[in-house]
Formats: C-alpha cells, structure tokens, sequence
C-alpha cells in the first residue's frame, strides 16, 4: 500500500496532472476518473500506472500496473476538488496519419481547457473529420481538457499545427476555409453552402487572428436578434459545427 | 472608507452573494462586475448598493448609494477567486407579465449555474419568448448564474412554474411542447415543423422527468455519429434552440 508523497510514483503522477513541461517530456498524460481510464482502455491506449483507493479494479488488463493508496494520496495528486478515487497515467498516442482539412475544424487560441474539450466533444459527436489546434490553445493532454471532453479527445483525430502549415495545407488540398466571425463582411451561417468546407473558430475573448482571417475563403456569422449579448464560446462552436456537419450528416 | 469585515453593508452584501435565502427575503440580488452593474444600470434596475476600492465610478447614477472600500473587503464578500474590484446588489425585477409557451425554453432542473446561465445567454441570442424554470434548477439570481448569463438574465423574460402550473398553461394554449430527449422514440431534429413550439431541455445527468416528457407532443433528439460522447448540457440546449429560434429568425 502506497502511502508516502515522497514516493517517485506519485511525485510522477502529480508532475504529470499539473505540468505540460512533464507531460512533453515523458510523452504521457495524466487521468482520474474511472469513465476515462475505460475510455483509455477502449481505445487500447497504453495505460502506464493506475493508483486506487480500493482493491485493483476487475476490468483492468493484466498488463496494467495497478497499486493501492489511501485517499490523501488520491487527493494531493489530483487538481479536482473530490477526485473520484482512481488516478492514471497513459501514453499520449502518436499517429502516423496526416491531418486533412476536409470537414476540420480548426481552433485557434481556446484559452480555457473546458472550452477545448468541450469543442472537441461536440466536434467529435458532429463527425469532424480532424480537430486542428493553432495558435496558443488550452494544452490538449491537461487533465481538464481530458475530463470536459469526456474522452473525446482520445476518439477524434487531432493535430497541432502552426499557422504556415496550416496555410500549406490549404494551399495544397485547395479547402475552403470558413471564419467564424462577427465582422460585417461575415455571411448568415444559414446561407453557407460549400461541399466539406473546414471551419475555424477562434480565442474566446479575441475571436480568430487577422493572419487566420486572411486565409479564410469567407468569414461567417450566427445570425441574433439585436442588442442581445454574443454567445459563449462553446455554445456558438456548438452551433457552427452543427449547421456544417452535424446538420449534414446522413 | 468601509473597511470592516464587521460593518452590516459589508455583511449583508455577502449574505446575498453567497445564501440564496438572504436573496429570496429581501428581494434583491449581488452582482460583482462592472459590466454586470452597466447591465442592471442600462436596464433600470433599481441598484440599491455599489461598493468598489476606487472613487466613485462616472457611469454611477446620483441616486445609487456608493461606498468606497479596498480590495480585502471585495474580496471577503465576492465568491469569486478573483473580483474585479466592484460589488453591488439590486432589486430583483418583478414583471405582472404573464408568460406564454409559444417560443419558450423550458428549463427542467438544470443543476449547474454556469450551465443554467450560459443556456439562458444562448436563449436570449436566439429571441426566446420566455425562459421557464421547472424542477429544481440552480437559482437565477446567484451570482454565477448572472455571470455565465453575461447579464441576460436581465434582459430575457423568465419565469419559474412548478409542473402543474406548466400543465394548465400548456392546457390553456393548446402550445406544442417538445422534449429534447435521447429516447428511441425520438424524432430527428432537423425533421421538426411546428411553429412556434415550446422546447423543454433537461437535467444535465438525467434529461427530462417521465412526468414533463409525459407533457411533451414529441420528443427531439440531435442526431450524431455512432459511438460518440453525447454532448454537454450547453452545447445541446445551443444547437436545439439555434435549430427551433435561431435559425428561424428573420
């Protein structure tokens, strides 16, 4: 039974919940909660250490190194308020595919990790062929991207890119780039109508950066009544993505 | 300068900030952002108290008492990490309106605030007739309902009615009332004609009760790809009501 903070592993697990710098180095990502470990399991994702506060869990693989802690431990390695008595480490899977921007869905400068998951959610439940993260995003493996995502981010496929080979890309595939924006050149989302376009949602306070803008075919707008507040940003990915893929699927 | 923790302003504000029945027994709210008081302001409500740590601020009308404190005061009364140097409270507005079902989003025991306000934000957007609150739902008036609402609380028409006050309205109107729900029996969104019906969105764990969905002519469902995560409360209240208001604007 694991009790002592000095212990490397849970010195390791912590640095991994809390550190991107930790995450990069060792190429491995941080969970807790018991529906993400499952998912990681589903996914066949290599799960590097699992500690729990109970005995080791039926529907672990032999393979899994599995110990038991007592609930502090559980507590001084988790960022949740009341983590939910198991804590993980898993390989951050590496892909040999190359993004397409067909059906992407392009963010850019997400700040806050529940934004990020909760987009690549709704992007992943709408059929986006690639989630494309540029700019400064929220980092994709943080155990709170992770969690708002539900596991999302382990089902769709993702990349990060920067700006110019994002523009590569498109140069290469000839995409048509959509902008969500709020400009008055923009255009009624309701009036869009081109085959497999990919859509670029930007930062939350700051909307998408004029270099992006630039490389979009056209900007385009969800259309409001007057004088009301803009939506969040999750609720207007939401309705982006649902008008140009979830509204189109068979 | 108020700088007691003791002084009865500075208690009362943080009764209100933090109990919903010191809300409910004096009638008033608690508000900590400037653009919030601009909100209250720029919709006449009746500000009964504004502390803040600078001088009294310009956009302050000559009849809303003002007290100048520092930021421990601020921060021994607001519940954010955080605030952003002003506090104040308000009368909570009372409408002799009543409220009808046609274009209306029926909220049923929406738990989180930041979810309830960003679904009541998102509403607002897409000119909702009136947002009814049913079940047991977060409180409108807390102060993260407010903030996740970026004030459209104050702006959009709400009410809350228990089940059987919604059953008589609904009765009396002869309105189509719809269930966003995950059942088999439920129709493709992108299939729905009625005008101007009412869509009723549940409880982020449990959906609608069996008693509302009783209530419901139909019951909707957002089509997605096989295997996914379903979405998050806000963002499926988004695409539902962009689908049923939104989308049909002018």
């Amino acid at each position: 039974m694991l009790t002592s903070r000095q212990n490397s592993e849970v010195k390791r697990l912590r640095a991994l919940a809390s550190q991107k710098k930790a995450r990069d180095l060792s190429g491995q990502f941080y969970g807790d909660s018991p529906k993400l470990l499952l998912e990681a399991i589903g996914r066949r994702l290599e799960v590097t250490s699992v500690l729990g506060t109970g005995p080791r869990p039926g529907y672990l693989p032999g393979d899994v190194p599995y110990q038991e802690t007592d609930p502090e431990i559980i507590d001084y390695i988790s960022p949740q308020a009341s983590p939910q008595g198991i804590v993980f480490s898993a390989r951050i899977p590496v892909s040999a595919e190359k993004p397409t921007l067909k059906n992407a869905v392009i963010l850019e400068s997400i700040q806050d990790p529940g934004n990020l998951g909760t987009l690549i959610r709704t992007a992943n439940a709408f059929g986006a062929g690639w989630v494309i993260l540029t700019g400064s995003c929220a980092d994709l493996w943080s155990a709170k991207t992770l969690r708002a995502s539900m596991g999302a981010v382990f089902r769709q496929r993702t990349a990060v890119l920067t700006l110019e080979e994002l523009s590569a890309l498109r140069e290469r595939e000839g995409t048509v780039l959509l902008g969500a924006a709020l400009s008055d050149r923009s255009r009624d989302l309701r009036l869009v109508q081109y085959e497999s376009p990919a859509v670029c949602i930007g930062n939350e306070g700051n909307g998408l950066s004029r270099r992006l803008l630039e490389m979009c075919n056209e900007e385009i707008i969800i259309p409001m009544v007057p004088d009301c507040e803009s939506l969040n940003a999750s609720a207007a990915g939401a309705v982006v993505m649902w008008e140009l893929l979830g509204r189109r699927l068979p």
